[in-house]
């Protein structure tokens, strides 16, 4: 089999250099572990159900950030998305026609920043086990933030106020 | 009324100083108008059925982008808090106890990055309108990617093939 070359333009793509300006800057909070080596092995879309188990990794840094988390059995991760490029407004997924690129999950975006909700499955001192990811490993992590929203029937939400 | 002091450290929250180095750059591909001048004015949470309709200006730059963006009833937004201080790693939320950042959906993060699912209700050239947002008037965008997951009735999705 030969590999997709995922870094070239496909036909019906639009390429548009980003500006030359940095209007804000981030800094990686973690690391995400994952079994997927190479963009090939990654699957389309994570599973939180049926998917393999991760390990979200959090730098020493913001280990204290992490209280009360296990509260939650589902969290939004922000992740950045390293290997992507972001010079493509119009993408043309495969077997499929051109689209913008704001109407496509895809990762090359004009900022590469990943949202995954995944089922969180248990914590340890600095990091969490999760489901749901589809993301190389060694991706860098963005942030972490709970799901008040859906699926959390273990969620105790009359012990967490909100900010 | 007084005003509520929303840059005060309060009882219970730790500091932790952002370290000094700048991992990764986003630059800002719009802005968001909303009825909200001031923080005072946010509601805690956007609402997506009953909240106000909104506005999302995008940058000519990527006006290419938004291609397709009609298909779909539900967007995600990523947008950046840029009010908001990053040094925080445990808060305490009005009426609760202290708890960690990433155990909190507040705008106080390492990486003040906000995430919310709003309903599409129009698109304009370069701009959509959507409803439930909770952000500040003015606040910069990130990010639009399509919602393929839920509430979407209006959505063909057969239409839309995959990155």
């Amino acid at each position: 089999m030969i590999a997709t070359d995922w870094l070239a333009t496909r036909p019906g793509e639009t390429e548009q250099a980003l500006p030359d300006r940095q209007d804000a800057h981030l800094v990686f909070i973690g690391a995400i572990r994952t079994p997927f080596a190479t963009r090939d092995q990654c699957p389309r879309q994570g599973d939180a159900e049926s998917g393999p188990e991760c390990r979200v990794e959090i730098d020493p840094l913001w280990h204290a950030a992490l209280a009360g988390i296990e509260g939650f059995a589902h969290l939004d991760l922000l992740y950045w998305m390293h290997r992507a490029r972001r010079d493509l407004v119009t993408q043309t997924p495969r077997g499929g026609e051109p689209l913008g690129t704001f109407a496509l999950r895809s990762p090359v975006r004009p900022n590469p920043i990943a949202l995954s909700r995944v089922a969180l499955l248990g914590v340890e001192p600095g990091a969490l086990i999760v489901r749901g990811l589809d993301c190389l490993d060694g991706t860098p992590l963005l942030d972490i933030k709970p799901n008040r929203c859906q699926h959390s029937p273990a969620v105790p939400e009359a012990r967490h106020a909100t900010a």
